[in-house]
């Protein structure tokens, strides 16, 4: 069962395992709170104990992704005194955006994030540790901290890993602001579109793509990408043998390979057309405004 | 002495230090079978003993690079059981192809890869550990093997080394294909050709360029440049005053030095027009026919 | 107070916390010397302690940024015969170039360097660690060490740090020679001008995104990315919360809060215009000319 969240609309396609995320609290640009951060820990937590998802679409209502950190909600925190001999709030707070992104990074589903609107700070965040981030050519994506006095703490470790030091350290250290056109070039997105028609065939386009890749064969290969740099170059590539095996002795590769040689689609593909993902986008924001009317 | 092999075409320059190796199993797109493995692993290990040799030229037989593993035949492997106490073969099977990108990214000559239809699976690994790599633009780049129920378990770190995180896992879990002008704008490859001729005119330069630079001098940057973040940075450094002391100390440096002063080339450098690349590469086709008509 | 040197020309701004570095041999394309890097290595060490400077913008005196070693002054260690049982001289002097630029890369301020003519060798490492790298359309860069029977032994680690082994291993295997906008598309500089004029348009509007950051923040937010890769994931993180907390328990962030609500510049911003960036120059230049006139 899918976790009851406050802030986060959940839309779940059963047939096709796809997981659609909307942050939502638009009144305030979807920054997050303390609560929203916790609603998205524990729905990665339980999002990874899922072999039926495989996708995990995650949006922003009301244009915007999200503007980072709600500085209101955030900096209750620094009004509380360090107690001696206790931990202070402050660290707890911050560490915990840095554990949401170490948690969500992690998930065997494919990430994919639609990007729009505020891309800022922890939103910015979320978007470095997507598998697939599409982003609308005017989105305004930034780390302003320390334009505030303020480290990009939890957030900067994840640039240098998305993007490399050298573009990471000129646009924290500029608290630069740059859209999705410069995004691209950097290499923080995959692509961008224009409009809303743009997306929706952009996006039938990937999840067709991701959706012919089997289940148990991506999930594995995101746990091979991500353990390089993690461990010796020969221990990477012995845990993946023993992931390749795994596949070939499950009933996914007879398919696949079957699939191909007979040139036919594997049973595990779907194919959505971009008037279906609209459907599914327009069937989110009505659940949305049902639930706000009650 | 070059070692014998069945499915690799070998053609010595001895005057210029270069090896061109061409995959030859053109009836199947060069894919690599077990055999053809392990013909790569003693090729490159004998290879990296020949200080005589400066450049390995890495190209397909019949238009096309590599189109990955074979399926049939390392396909075999997966009837097979496996034995209580014993290894999984299909690890074992699926191991070797990443200990032969092993020790084709460890050679001390720089690897050039000519790259052209299809690219894919073992083929792209072998693009991801060459030095120079040039591809048509017409190549078909990709990893297909999500999309037949199998991770690209010992090409994926390979790609993530090559071209980052951030593309590569975008790569691997669409099971995309993309063409020599999608590959320079990944970073995968260095250069793109139209057609031979331009080929011809690029591999003659880089040539040139290469082989203007000293040969110790390149293997031991090599070295240096392979030990980033498998060391401490100081260590990386460290060594690598040791390895340019030792060039100082050697013949190699007073030439190069001099050579430069005196407004010269340096004795190990050798020059190539396009048409001596064109007909060294006639050469190894006519070699072929009639290895292939006795 | 600043550290007295031959070969850098040190103009201080001390309203806005910024340090002019000129490299100051013009007669030989401003190489390095032993003597240099020597006051290179004392000045990054001083820089370090001196938490009212934010910025060193770091420039070439002569229309030239930096032409790497000097072959006259570096080589006269290789004429030392090495003593039995002492350290190679040649290994020390070489290390100490590495030695440099680590100390380069660590200063807590913003390293800006502007980049024209030749960048070579030792250059080219001083670009590798600079925060933010502007470079004139028509500079040459290049390793050319390969070509005269030496490894960029010292200066290769860095380049595959900045833009990755995939482009460093061509351009040091080939010892290439590529301008400024081939600098820019390999993600070495972040910006390229065409003349003085865009020079200074180009280096005011960086310097203001600068200074409207807290420099405190800015200080801790460097030592966080430069953390990545070299700590636990998981350890940077908790690094950086630290740093988090110690910018909100100080005056900066309340100050860069308020700033940000009352929407006003914080107090430690500071606004150039291109005229002052180019008046800043011209009064360096005068002051070169005048030490050199005694």
């Amino acid at each position: 069962m899918l976790p009851v969240c406050q802030f986060l609309h959940l839309s779940h396609d059963a047939a096709a395992g796809i997981l659609r995320v909307t942050l939502n609290r638009p009144e305030a640009r979807n920054a997050l709170t303390v609560e929203m951060l916790a609603e998205l820990i524990a729905l990665f937590e339980h999002v990874k104990t899922r072999a039926d998802l495989r996708v995990v679409l995650l949006r922003g209502n009301g244009g915007h992704f999200c503007a980072g950190a709600d500085l209101k909600g955030v900096f209750g925190d620094a009004q509380k005194p360090v107690v001696a001999g206790e931990k202070d709030p402050v660290i707890t707070m911050n560490r915990a955006f840095g554990e949401m992104l170490r948690v969500a990074e992690a998930i065997p589903q494919v990430l994919i994030s639609v990007l729009e609107g505020g891309v800022l700070g922890g939103g910015f965040g979320l978007a470095c540790v997507s598998d697939i981030a599409l982003a609308h050519q005017a989105t305004k994506f930034g780390m302003p901290e320390t334009s505030r006095g303020l480290p990009p703490a939890q957030i900067a470790p994840f640039v240098v890993e998305r993007i490399g030091l050298t573009q990471a350290r000129r646009l924290c250290l500029t608290s630069a602001q740059f859209n999705g056109d410069a995004a691209l070039r950097y290499g923080l997105v995959h692509e961008v579109f224009a409009d809303e028609a743009a997306l929706n065939t952009l996006l039938a386009d990937t999840l067709n793509q991701v959706l012919r890749c089997g289940p148990a064969a991506n999930a594995r290969t995101k746990e091979i990408l991500l353990s390089v740099g993690q461990l010796d170059p020969d221990a990477v590539l012995d845990n993946a043998a023993a992931h390749f095996a795994a596949c070939v002795r499950s009933p996914e590769a007879p398919e696949g390979i079957g699939a191909f040689l007979q040139k036919r689609a594997p049973t595990w593909a779907h194919t959505f057309t971009a008037d279906d993902v609209a459907q599914a986008q327009a069937a989110v924001l009505a659940s949305i405004a049902q639930e706000m009317a009650q």
